[in-house]
């Protein structure tokens, strides 16, 4: 894998990006911070990269894709909660109103995973998990939700870590959602995704077997102002490099570019409603406003997908 | 470094363990997971060892280190808040009244660090943690307090991590205390250290830099039940290999244990009152009474310092 990206930083490394200014800021950035003698230069330890992951390692739309695994997990558990035929945001998720669903935003998101991903133990958590992303289709590209990552954001991936970076998730999505398969995915290990939470509950069982149990209390939302929150909790340091896609990303971009010395901000803007989605804002999934105009008054780099992707997803 | 750690392989890995069941119990692990084709191997992702710090990796009498760093805070901070003159645990703090202070155990430290370690940005505490370390002396041993960690450990943290494992810290000590040093003394980099934490809140600066603002409000207990919990969230990997000192890694070595496959689960037991400090089942600091007995009950691996420890610290 190494000998790989070796091979591919000597000729092109990001082949699926298009030329033009917003490659070659990627590129003359990672040349700036690596190359020996620069002023710019970073020790590799301080190489920290984050990454929000709905919208911008992988596809949103037309729901965050946890949504649809909450989906399937109400309609398993629907039998055991009547209450659910009128009680929001399960109506209209049983009922597949999405309209209705989305147009309470995160909030019946998080309400739906604090009912559907509780009240196990974590390893059995991370089993339907598993369960689930080796089966379940994307209803437009009928595809499994992994075949839905961003190729061009995966050559970045490799790129980086090739040059001595080490590559975080920092997702508004479920921690215990994208670990059982970022490191097969993204080549992202489970102790380097940082994500929202429940509490979780230290049990003995009765076999003496301890288990952690999940319950149906949210612990940490880490979105927005919580991003740069959740890097210095689980990180501790503040990156050089981040990228996001949606206003829930502008904390953890201006946290990211407050450091001293080179930074990189990067915004993937969604242009393409024919290879992927066209959204921005006005979407209730993955709204970009605010972060759209602080990223152009400020010079970070915004993504424009049909401009700058040649390819968006690795079997085009 | 990678070849010095190579070189001790190929010799002692393990220098300073006098010879005996217990460096033998630690090798022989270590072999067995590592050893191609052994029906106990275990991939290197997956190679996750986890180690307790005060008492375990560093000494911790006739107080945790971090309980210091607090005595010179609370000095500096003392004109500022008169109310501390008669208030506990400051007024036995500020009167060097030891016994009093460490009578309450856990609760005392917590308090001094919540009133001690809030009202400052991440930055500023970070800083005070580093000019403090630099500085500040041990009471017995008139060294720096980094002077005092073990140089066994220091030797089995090398060796693991020459074998592929990931090394990683969880202590009760508070997180953003460690971070500051310990990449440069144990080679545990920031985003490896799990610990206690209190509350941060990401403020947008006058000058328009946001800060982390550390608040007097304790978020996370990393002890006891909390140290799977940790685990859990900063890992997300059950441990193959776990060290602690006290009752309070006994969930840790639980929850290590629990898993399927080889395991290790070590104590350290502190019985050298010549060289370091004896106590155990009577000790306010660092007690060791109900995860001794649960060791010896299943087999986990007990050192005794003064007999499988050839030299405790490197400047012996
Ligand atoms: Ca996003
Ligand atoms: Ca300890």
């Amino acid at each position: 894998l190494l000998a790989c990206h070796v091979a591919l930083a000597q000729n092109d490394p990001l082949p699926s990006w298009n030329d033009g200014a917003v490659k070659t800021a990627v590129t003359a950035f990672v040349e700036r911070v690596t190359a020996d003698g620069s002023s710019d230069f970073v020790p590799a330890p301080e190489r920290i990269a984050v990454f929000d992951n709905d919208g911008t390692l992988w596809c949103e739309q037309p729901v965050y894709f946890q949504v649809a695994f909450a989906f399937d997990r109400v309609s398993a558990l629907a039998p055991q909660h009547p209450e659910w035929k009128t009680e929001e945001p399960f109506r209209s998720l049983l009922a597949k109103d999405m309209k209705t669903f989305t147009a309470n935003g995160e909030k019946s998101v998080l309400a739906v995973i604090a009912a559907t991903h509780a009240g196990m133990t974590t390893d059995d958590f991370r089993q339907a998990v598993l369960d689930w992303i080796a089966t379940a289709k994307h209803p437009r590209f009928n595809r499994l939700y992994t075949d839905l990552v961003y190729q061009p954001m995966l050559e970045l991936l490799g790129y980086l870590r090739a040059n001595g970076f080490k590559t975080f998730i920092v997702s508004g999505g479920g921690i215990e959602f994208m670990r059982p398969w970022t490191e097969k995915i993204y080549g992202i290990p489970p102790e380097q995704v940082v994500g929202s939470s429940a509490v979780t509950q230290f049990d003995m069982g009765a076999d003496g077997k301890p288990v952690l149990m999940k319950l149906a209390k949210t612990e940490f939302v880490d979105d927005g102002s919580g991003k740069p929150v959740g890097i210095n909790r689980f990180i501790g340091r503040r990156p050089i490099f981040a990228f996001g896609n949606s206003d829930g990303d502008l904390q953890m971009l201006q946290w990211t570019a407050a450091g001293a010395g080179a930074r990189f901000m990067g915004l993937v803007h969604h242009t393409d409603a024919e290879r992927e989605y066209a959204y921005d804002r006005q979407s209730s999934v993955g709204r970009l406003d605010k972060a759209l105009d602080e990223a152009a008054a400020r010079g970070w780099t915004i993504v424009d997908i049909k401009r700058d992707w040649g390819r968006v997803f690795a079997w085009e």
